[in-house]
């Protein structure tokens, strides 16, 4: 008897990669195709379709495919739209599930967020496994979240829901890609820690390589470079970033209290320099009741995490429709 | 055939209020004891049991009681237990709802804190009918608030998520009886209020009867009756509350994505003064995305809130298990 495979689909603005994944989190083979070329959707999901199809072939004597879970920017999960994403060739609202739908019309297709279904990733693949209450924030260029309750993402009454990267935690602060000012992606977040660095060059007097970086060809990795190697401009960007973070999660906590907390994307791959000075000022902010309580974790999900995510949305379903 | 009631309780610091409700929300009878008398939770729950049992005399032909919902402060849902509660006889943490179990061993008992009952009241009776994502808050000498999501009050992990009142607004701001600074409740709420006159008197020149009471002799309800008559102080007082109040709420927005959010509590009567500044500063500092589709409104169970809030918990569980 064939065995059951989902497939996951990570749409980027440059790539879109995809695999297909078994109900234990085996990483079978996957492919993928490049996004940005294509201007007309319709091109786009018919090499889509067919690098898919060409893929599948490897392993399609011994699997069935069960379902397709999409992550992508600015997803909507009850729409299954793709809306006004900035970073993606295609203007407007995109109606990618009915779309590919026309492909696959006796398959489930399920579409999301990227953080969002990094969080599901994470339950269903990783170190949220038999959790019910926790938080996903995935760390790039900006911040994502996923937030779970009770075993459920958190959608909301429009799907928008768990922007923790846009809940302002400094009135009037820095400038935000959102239009708005003080937004906690503009302080964590890859783009955040290359800011603060600046912030903390005009503060403080220490010498530092990173003095001699223009601002334009500045990293958070070159940051973090530096900071192992005991900058304390790095040292004190971290700091910040923790900081803040820290205080952004004890509020919350106050709110969903989750089990964990788990840090995902490349600014999470600092480690320590960031999790000491975030776990400390989550638990100096945080409620009493909430003290010592709630878990900040590093991702399981290491490597291919989005489409293991994407792919995490079919489990997650068949989950839901066994009761 | 006799007709299905819930019973709900209403355990406050100074009176235990209970009544009966059927499932369109008919209030039938009501009672209450005194609960400050009763040292001993043994004593408490027997005098309760007696006036439960002798108020439901008066329907006891024509109804059959299904469950008994409980709200009380610092309630557990998950344990049924009341956890230091400061304004209870009782220390410690009570394990309520098994002690009340001892008197109907074959009825289903729920209890959770008064809040999250006020939330699924307000699904079940009132304005939130037929909504799956929305929050009440609850302004009384704090402030409350029980958040659901599709369909589900979040409790996390540990029963005590839904803690807005306790979300650090102001790093270093007005004490809170918590133990920390800038807690949403110091400003939102009726102490909030009354330390916001304070605060506008010393900032501003206006004249204002405010100025002749003593802070130990000032209410919310003396702030509200002056703004009512023009006063610049207690005007701005209000201003400022709705300030705060909508700035924390556009960041609950961007987390959970309600529909809609209910004021309920003594302060949310103060109607206009306090809705429109909220609702202009919650739209303002809300992600676009969010603009004007969430509605700020006042809870519709005026009456015997917290009753109707206990009751629902009954009509809200046996929902669950009808699918």
């Amino acid at each position: 008897m064939k065995r059951e495979v989902a497939l996951g689909i990570d749409i980027g603005g440059t790539n879109t990669k995809f695999g297909f994944i078994d109900r234990n989190g085996e990483f079978l083979t996957s492919g993928s195709i490049l996004t940005a070329q294509h201007a007309d959707i319709l091109d786009f999901l018919k090499e889509l379709y067919m690098a898919i199809e060409k893929t599948f072939d490897e392993i399609r004597t011994d699997y069935v495919l069960v379902g397709i879970g999409i992550g992508a920017p600015n997803g909507n999960y009850y729409k299954g739209t793709i809306e006004y994403a900035p970073n993606l060739p295609w203007p407007g609202v995109i109606h990618f599930t009915d779309m590919l739908k026309e492909y696959y019309p006796h398959l489930p297709v399920y579409l999301t967020n990227d953080a969002d279904a990094a969080a599901i990733g994470e339950m269903i693949y990783g170190g949220a496994k038999g959790m019910k209450d926790f938080i996903v924030i995935t760390l790039g260029t900006g911040l994502g979240s996923g937030i779970v309750s009770n075993g459920h993402l958190i959608y909301g009454h429009d799907g928008f829901a768990g922007e923790l990267g846009h809940v302002i935690v400094s009135p009037n602060g820095r400038q935000c890609g959102c239009g708005r000012q003080g937004c906690l992606e503009t302080y964590v977040s890859a783009t955040g820690v290359k800011r603060t660095a600046y912030k903390m060059m005009s503060k403080y007097n220490y010498p530092s390589d990173l003095r001699n970086i223009p601002f334009n060809e500045m990293t958070a990795q070159l940051v973090w470079e530096s900071a192992v190697k005991g900058d304390m401009i790095a040292i004190n960007t971290f700091k910040y970033t923790g900081k803040m973070l820290g205080e952004a999660l004890a509020n919350v906590v106050a709110i969903t209290s989750p089990e964990a907390i788990f840090l995902m994307g490349g600014l999470s791959k600092a480690g320590d320099i960031l999790f000491d000075p975030t776990k400390d000022h989550m638990e100096i902010n945080m409620m009493k009741v909430f003290s010592n309580k709630v878990k900040l974790l590093p991702s399981k999900l290491v490597k291919n995490a989005a489409i293991y995510g994407a792919s995490a949305l079919v489990w997650d379903e068949m989950k839901e429709r066994s009761w």
